[in-house]
């Protein structure tokens, strides 16, 4: 069977407790819920993972390698300076989409660039918890061909 | 009944005759026919436009004011110097979600800032033209709330 | 007779439609009216014109060149990037005054700069609509001299 | 009565006496009795008050709290330079124009920016002494609101 | 009770055994033992914890959330660059002063600047193992009101 | 019969009227005459086509693609800005050599950059007219291989 | 007996009546007065002097050398441009602590920077009146030692 | 008797199963077998740490102070933003030689700073896996002085 | 008779007591009266004048301007800065020297430009006191032409 | 006789042997020889020199001054740092032209700037070896004139 | 039988002689001792050249391509800023190991980037003597593979 | 008897022939004969020295160091990029006095940074050819003590 990875990264464990005017109100566990379903509906088992850690979450993109069709990863704070994610990234071939709950390119300035987009297969900004289950449809399409 | 309107910049008319490599293979009227098709299917009426003019994709953001209910934008060359399509854009009530073909973030260092990004409601970078459709069903999901 | 000519540059015709913080609440049409009342009762004749068309407001200002004493110009979005309207202004002996209805210098960075500027007898910024009268109580006096 | 303060910054005493190539002929008293007199036609009373210093600036600005209806106010030199000047216009109540008598943004690059501009009503440039009396008009209308 | 937590970065262990001429010759069991002592005078419980990972501190900040009245927080090397710690202290309700032993704006151009900073309540610099004590009076001051 | 094409952007049409210290005092008919005359004498074709408007060159040049041997094109103002223009270039197959009449390296710094010159066959700098001149030769002769 | 100065730049005489969202409603007497309290209860003498004129704060600090054991100083819009005072505070053996009422962070970008702070003992930034109280703390325990 | 400790940043572990055209196809355990060989055969031992985790580097870099004469420290992505490792470098008195096996400053831009170097005694890059041997025959004679 | 005037900025009349390994042991008043003596031996009158503030040294400079033969300036900290001080050289006709003690290049990055020296006829830099002494035989030279 | 001088920077003699993707596969020799015989076939002289020494063309363009009626200079390496040949240049009467074998704006960013075209007459670009010969014409005929 | 180069820029020629704090107290000719004594015991000749004269330099390392199997290169000064030497590398088969004595990453900040180094096979830096000595024994082991 | 060395680099053996308007009209001969005749005056030799290379510049100062007592150096295009001059002035115990004839600060910016300065005793600028005498005087003077 076919199994996708949402990953997420730094405090996106506190969404719906944190900053609700630019994250909004739901929580993680409401996307990993959406994003099970969706998965599940369309033949694909998907596994959640999220970390403070960003030696976990290179850990776990390292492991990936053999064992998914697909990466929905959401890497908040860790988007604008992590080069051993970006590494990880391009040491595996599975196709990773990177998204953002929020614009990030209408906030603070560090926050406009991201070392990880070009090793990514796309990039999906500012849709809310709507860019989860967009990331999920194009991998799952991708990994039908 | 309610309307998208597909928006395409400079160059995009040249899609599948055009440095391949980067765009891929199909062409404008491609992408045009397949978006109709997903916009019916789902009750909504689709318009598209494309133009190698800045100042006719600004008339025609501004005359998209009150009778669109979300516009899918790919500015191409005009994305990242264009202050004129970002005032039109923050004119209207319209929502905006820009889409890129290829990843603009794997390209040349011009390419890597967007003027028009952050008063768009979102952004949708590097898949292809699966990034239209995307963008097509975002913004159909939203019109229906 | 004397002459003077209102140039408008992208998204003025929106003017009393669009984020009204920024811009007021009078539209283009009042604001063209009320200058061509200030040019007749001093024995001036005002023309008006607006595009979004960076290259039509080129073609107008060439065109300005045996035919008007002054021109007052909201270049708008591009005052800060066309040097095609720069050179048209340093290619013509008319005086002209640049006008911003708001003050550019407490936006976005991107505004603070005119690629104009340099090329224009001076600049009128942050003070609305009045802004408008003020160049052309200007050019009038300059024009009788 | 109504009341202006004109205000002139390091160097302007100079007016006349110095690089008429680029500030014109006219001396500080010259422009001093020209707006004192458009003033009185208009019912207003004008002070004037020249320095090099920028503390005696700063102390004028704060005292013109209670005093004035409108600051017309050429900063010189500290126009690019005085976060001090910047702090005092933003903690009175009065609208402040700023203005120069010569094109800045022609000129050397370091004037080209305003630290004072983004705290200012409004800023003429370019216009010569012509300048100064439409700072003054601006204000005067504004006070008769 | 009322609670502290005093937060401590990477390296901050060493501290005695470290770079004498720049962080001094008392060690972290110093601070922590003072900073307690302070603490319980004034009727607070002031837990410690330090970690030279930044996941762990980012753990850590998250819940203190319904826990502590006030952070004392010296984030070391990670305040110069940690987007994941400057979006956890965003995160919650409680406090936090940031503090600096050696002087930061003295040192090399990178140590100069803090991601930190601008959602900290407060910044304490150059102060030695004094700053520590300073923070956790303004906290304890802060939390009786 | 083998064609080329000369391309003039905005303000060109007002050669020998505008300054001339810079641009010469011919004209752009004279220069139009000429190379027709050196393309007929070795067997060539060449049209010409000047505008203000970028979107009109982007439309010429995409149309450009199977219909000419070389495009001679003095982009102008639009040298330093248009991403658009470098994007037609580079999707047709037909070689560009970039025309500059003046030394753009002595003037102002932003004229010093090219956006098109890394998508063109060639370019060639500060030659007055004679620069379309070598252009053509250098087109016709490799039209000839 | 032994003795302090607290010292404060342009602007903070205006303090409670001038953006009291970002400095608050207690007035520079206020400070003073709690200072001079703070400092007696202690044993020191705490003399105060305010100026808008960067001049008179460098003559201050110049005389400060024998008569003072410490400088509370806020150098409020000073702190970003003047060499001069970094010189003066270099120049004597009186340990000066840089106090900021707002958190200078999270302002404008060019509050960011501190000029004065390599040659300071220290500094305290964000805290409000806070702030002082505790660089007066910090210089009476050092000057006892 | 004397030891040696070979560390070695995120990602390394997947040597010889990833971008084997920038990194080669020799493996972590490959490395690690060869020095130990190296080193024994001169009378050292030789420790190996490998991980994926900042703060695992920074502690491991900590507890080598009094045990081992020398570290070859690969710091593959941490190499160019962690102030935590330089910090930890700084603090302790083995030497450190930073190896990297691909030639750094051919790549992009953001590998080319080392924000280690400065406080390693010495850097060894682009020499492949023979990068390793080199630095532990430094540390060796150096060791044996 | 003819008269020159030795001008010194901020903190200069602390020479000798402060900094001495930067600036020597001597004082200002040595450095005057060495020169009174130089000048008045050559027959030249030599006042002079120092001071902490910006607008005295402005006020200074625009009396010198049918006075004084030459200028020797020390602008000490107001080099860097002050657009005052350039403005008001540029407005007399006497020539000014700008002299530093130390060297200023081999200092802090923000002590290697200075404003002034564009508009001064020259610049010695880094010869100790021996500095004032040749811009003296310098303009008293130029001044018996 | 009307003379020509061909001189050639660093490398060029490699021409044929180095890189031929990017500079072709012509010599030096071939290129000296052909432009010997347009010359002669023009009633020209011209004389080639190349150097790897900076100091060597230096010597060479001082001594053209009244000897050649042009220089066709390809400067290579030397083209973007050496103030020294932009100086000579600028000190002799006889117009250069600069030419470039392969396109610098499609190379490394430091391959983009020129230190010697504002000095010289001209700049060709990218056309290969045919480069030479357009300059030689264009020189030729100007040198006839 | 194979062949090495060891080739010195500019004031290398001085060690022993100058700055020893940074540099050592070894002499150039120590170290080309050194090195053929290790080269012979390989079976390897090694010639060596020191020049001040960048073209030199690039001479030198032309007329290397047939001869040599390998340069041990310490460029020096020029490291920072040559053009030439790079192109002169990238122009010659042989590898080049760029050799720095001191640790350039410790030093100005001018000193920290190398213009040569993309083009070597590698770098190594602050080793002291060491360095050359380990380039040699990279060299001689690729040479013989 | 002790010696000087007057040291000219790149054209300045033109002096005189070249660009008056910003050298003058005097030659690099007169200079030199002007400053042997000072030094014989003054009890000292002059040798005299200028080359357009700058390895032969190099050479010279490393041959100064037991030789002279001081260098009088116009380093003219080599001022502002050469690293190997400025590493010979720090590698001699002889003080070099650093001359240029124009003002360098009111000329093109990359005229406006010294390399050299901060390894040089001191700078003289913009005085013409009495900055030579200056330099001599000063040296003199040291080599006296």
């Amino acid at each position: 069977m076919k199994r996708l990875l949402l990953l997420n990264g730094p405090n996106i464990n506190l969404l719906g407790k944190r900053e609700e005017n630019i994250y909004g109100s739901f929580t993680l566990a409401d996307i990993e819920m959406e994003l099970k379903k969706i998965a599940n509906e369309n033949g694909f088992e998907l596994d959640t993972f999220q970390s403070n850690h960003e030696g976990d979450l290179v850990d776990k993109i390292q492991q990936a390698n053999s064992k998914y069709n697909g990466i929905i990863f959401n890497p908040a704070a860790y988007t604008h300076t992590s080069i051993a994610l970006r590494d990880a990234i391009l040491a595996i071939d599975v196709p990773v989409i990177e998204v953002h709950i929020s614009n990030i390119h209408s906030r603070e300035a560090f926050r406009h660039q991201s070392m990880l987009a070009p090793a990514c297969a796309g990039q999906i900004v500012g849709l809310g918890k709507m860019g989860y289950r967009l990331a999920c449809i194009a991998l799952m399409e991708q990994a039908k061909q």
